[in-house]
């Protein structure tokens, strides 16, 4: 089993409804557990509590960050359906709401292409990028995905001045990315706001993840961008790639500017 | 009380988690209340439930289409605190859920920009644009909101193999938008699609609004975008600016193609 899937397991207890999880501090950014690992798992309990293998869009609203070890999920399945059904997906840890979500799930047939306009962008190798570990701060998740940013987009050590920040990922166990696989990997990159010099920690408020094609193996490409921030917000938004250059996950979060 | 204020009422009922609202059919399409609409009613009725102004980020699954009159918003606090607050937010008609939301609220101090790329596209001044009225489809929603498309982002009578419309809006009885009505008016425009031939209803799966700051009076500008069209699906994403050329909204929703 890889580590991402040892990771993000969900056990179901007796009766249904409720999913025993053990949230792996491995997956963290500075003691916290990073929202696209957290995201990853609503959004499987989801999958398993209907009969859909895809999270087509998954909308996560954090209330407080939980703690390493075990937690919960609760499911409630708000609409079935041939096509997709929604699932209402919360995780609770210590009587408490952590990360509140609703997931529709349908399937995905990998149709070809009709329209796109989100070419992957040119970047150079992934020898040729430089690693997020190469940073002042402590990322656990790194050891476990391999993020490789395009230097020229690196906020460290020279801030660019614009919010984007482009490269490849992908795990180091040789796991390849799967459809949840890509929930954490649209939330792996450094906050694009780092570039405008706001180091502090960026808490994620709203985080919604769209499924758009199931990956091919090999490296994902990504590029985030922050396009507007005011009075303390701002938009992130970010589409990954596969190895073939389709689109397989777009995603925009609302978060609140570091004090940094 | 202007139309769209009268038009998403929401009225408490004695005990608390519940409102009563009126569907008005004369905000459809086709006759159908259109997504947007439907968004400002749940996003009212979480403000009013809980002690903040603003709904800063509202994600919207939508489950069944309602018919107009009688139905009912639920309302669960899920995460109450000083900056914000979580409502779960859920539009329920004949005993049946039709539009589950999580609705974050907030207060937006109005402080300047700190950071844009989205600035507000070069278009012809309103006078020149095109109405959303001069179409083939029924769109009663007009009535009520002024649409007018730049022609050259006009998809009839000739689509341009490109998804973007843009253009401005107003409310038609001189009312000034607030918070609540950039939830309509980010789904107030036509399906970008159309550009592409694709004239058939175009159910929208999940929309996600983020208030981005509250408008001056005047004309709305907006341009909608949808960049990945696959396997059925596309992504629709829109800005709204306010006649200051400062953003105040942004959305993307998921939505399955037509079948025209």
């Amino acid at each position: 089993m890889s580590a991402f899937n040892a990771a993000t397991a969900v056990h179901p207890r007796e009766g249904g409804g409720v999913y025993d999880v053990d949230l792996d501090l491995g997956w963290s950014i500075g003691g916290k557990p990073n929202g696209g690992y957290l995201l990853a798992i609503l959004a499987r309990a989801a999958t398993e509590a209907v009969d859909h293998p895809h999270p087509l869009a998954v909308s996560g609203h954090f209330l407080r960050p939980p703690e390493g070890g075990p937690a919960e999920v609760h499911v409630e399945q708000v609409k079935s359906g041939r096509t997709v059904a929604t699932v209402r997906s919360t995780l609770w840890q210590a009587n408490k709401p952590c990360l509140d979500s609703l997931v529709t799930v349908g399937e995905l047939a990998g149709a070809p292409v009709d329209y796109t306009s989100m070419t992957m962008p040119g970047m150079p190798s992934p020898e040729e990028c430089r690693s997020r570990a190469d940073t002042p701060f402590k990322v656990e998740l790194l050891d476990h995905i391999d993020v490789l940013i395009d230097p020229a987009t690196a906020p460290f050590p020279t801030p660019t001045g614009h919010p984007m920040i482009q490269g490849w990922m992908r795990f180091r166990d040789g796991a390849e990315a799967d459809a949840l696989a890509l929930a954490l990997a649209v939330d792996a990159m450094p906050p694009t706001v780092f570039h405008l010099e706001k180091l502090g920690w960026a808490p994620t408020v709203e985080l919604t993840f769209l499924l758009r094609g199931i990956p091919a193996p090999g490296w994902l490409a990504f590029r985030a961008e922050a396009t507007f921030v005011a009075d303390g917000w701002f938009d992130e938004s970010a589409t990954v790639w596969d190895s073939t250059g389709r689109v397989v996950a777009q995603s925009r979060q609302l978060a609140l500017l570091g004090r940094g």
